[in-house]
């Protein structure tokens, strides 16, 4: 397998194609962006951390019937996915109420909520990803009324698998949302699983160890994901 | 029926208790408000004009077998309905993208959304009313599945009802919200249908009939209501 030319840098990774034309490479980078990428900075080792996060993520859901994009690490920053027709629409699951939610809806920061809840946001730098619903997307032609129910399925089972297994480590999945794409007429998880795309807290003193370190200025950003790492039993070297 | 004290003033209507304990009068002031209550006047007549459009409507629906609060008008400003246990989530149909969903998702003003869409925002002025879905709204106990499952499907009800009878009257129902609440177990349709809460533009030349008009500053608005009603055979006098 051969890696070709950049097709598109995001704001943390670079996808590249290959020699073959149903697969890609994800770069992941130190890049870390905030606030619709309007807060930048270079942490250093994150784009290693999260390509290994990530990968441990992706087995342990394609283990438990997860399609994912995820084929195997090609070195520390890079990883080989199956090329995916993107939805541009992001899913969110939430155990506990934090960030955007709480600014909307005007709650406290930890509430329980049960059932946990289920948000679409269009993925629109420019728009600054506004909520949308099922509705929208079918009149706007983002996804199919099958494919968004899809999506709602593997979202809601991918927090079967990690609640329990950030609970097992003495940590809260409060928040997630996760991108998915087509493949061969099926509905397949891609992108990225990890601290920058999710809300983890400490079981016992609730600290954050997730992106809202970035965000919130609280330090420790990479040596936090680390750790998340490490309790869930990743090898980082 | 005698009419007893204010329990509520809105930012439009005031509600009153009556005699009877299951039944409330709605008086239709000539209040207008705008942009979550920031944007306010006194608008002459506009009181009797909606109070009398939303009469007429919602004897339309009741016989198209929408359940409805409405019970009878009592003068030109007062309505006698049904109370209801009001349900804090405003339901919106459109059939042409206009007002918040452009500025929402940056597409422009009078394309044709097919289906219709959906949306559900929660009810609460000082948060600016947010985007909220089903999901949140069971979890946060505003309304439950079944609920909002009834909610949805005569929402999309009215919107058949509706439009032809604008379509017929020469005018385009472009979008409209509706609020429902319980009543012995049943969700009914409550709060009001006037141009205050929807938006009609004359099919011919797409020129504004309802309170884009006073939002936008475009004068003439309660006159324009009165032709709306007129052209549907409401009379006024
Ligand atoms: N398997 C895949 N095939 C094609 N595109 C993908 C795949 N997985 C992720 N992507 C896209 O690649 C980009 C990853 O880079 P990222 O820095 O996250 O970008 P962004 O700033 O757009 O979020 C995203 O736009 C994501 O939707
Ligand atoms: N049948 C009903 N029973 C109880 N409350 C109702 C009924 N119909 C409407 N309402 C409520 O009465 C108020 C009507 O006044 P309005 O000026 O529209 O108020 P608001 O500023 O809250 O929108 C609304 O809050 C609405 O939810
Ligand atoms: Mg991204
Ligand atoms: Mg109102």
């Amino acid at each position: 397998m051969e890696k070709r030319e950049e097709l598109y840098a995001g704001k943390a990774k670079s996808v590249y194609r290959t020699d073959d034309p149903e697969r890609f490479v994800l770069v992941f980078r130190d890049d870390t962006s905030a606030f619709d990428g309007e807060k930048k900075e270079q942490l250093s080792r994150k784009g290693m951390v999260n390509n290994r996060f990530n990968a441990f993520i992706m087995e342990k859901l394609e283990a438990a019937g997860v399609p994912t994009h995820y084929e195997g690490l090609l070195s520390a920053t890079e990883t080989l996915v199956k090329k995916l027709d993107m939805i541009p629409v992001e899913c969110v699951v939430r155990n506990l109420s934090a960030g955007s939610l709480c600014r909307r809806l005007g709650v406290e920061e930890g509430l329980e909520l049960t059932p946990p809840t289920y948000e679409l946001f269009l993925k629109n730098d420019a728009l600054h990803d506004p909520m949308v619903n099922e509705s929208l997307a079918v009149s706007f032609n983002w996804a199919s009324e099958a494919e968004l129910a899809r999506m709602k399925e593997l979202t809601y089972k991918v927090n079967d698998v990690l609640k329990n297994l950030f609970d097992e480590a003495g940590m809260m999945l409060v928040d997630y949302k996760l991108e998915f794409g087509r493949s061969n007429g099926e509905i397949v998880l891609g992108d990225e699983f990890s601290p920058d795309g999710c809300r983890i807290w400490d079981k016992e003193t609730r600290k954050k160890m997730d992106k809202d370190r970035f965000r919130q200025g609280l330090g420790d950003v990479i040596e936090t994901y680390e750790e998340v790492g490490r309790r869930l039993g990743i090898d980082f070297n």
